[in-house]
């Protein structure tokens, strides 16, 4: 529990900033090298390889170096816990619901 | 889309920590006060009242002051851009392994 708890915290901490989420959006349409990834955005090149080591760290980008190219992959399996975690918050919510619904029929 | 990405980032940042993470968790299942929120947790009041704050800030809680008692409701509703977000990603990636499944097919 403890370890899923460090996850989610490590995977929304990086999903928390707009470029990182840039690069995710970019990575989610296929692999791409760190220059392909810095070139469209605004920052420097270095501020790019700080956000993928965040993203490395958490899980949700995995990358391999082959000659002078690091080319980056999303790993969309990473999403699952915060999706998992985020449905189960809306059930519980939507049960409530339910169950207040029923209370007001009854009475 | 500047405006959601905004509220992207509080949202994602005020779940990447565990202990607003309880909150919401205990919130799902229906309204609080702060004491009720702070009573189970091994944090101290002032600290649970800083992460209810951030929570308001990103909209995922609002809170009523009545006399003396301040009641916390969680707002589902904040959570659905975010769900969104993660869900637009994994699509694209599914459509990008079905083009790929169709180009190995045709070979």
């Amino acid at each position: 529990m403890l370890k899923q708890r460090d996850e989610l915290d490590l995977v929304l901490h990086a999903l928390s900033d707009p470029s990182r989420r840039t690069i995710v959006e970019r990575l989610s349409r296929g692999p791409a090298s760190v220059s392909e990834l810095a070139n469209p955005m605004s920052i420097s090149l270095p501020a790019v390889v700080q956000h993928i080591q965040v993203l490395e760290t958490s899980g949700l980008v995995e990358s391999e170096k082959v000659g002078r190219v690091r080319t980056c992959r999303l790993q969309p399996a990473t999403l699952r816990p915060v999706e998992r975690w985020i449905g189960d918050r809306r059930s519980a919510w939507e049960r409530r619901l339910d169950r207040l619904g029923d209370y007001l029929d009854d009475r």
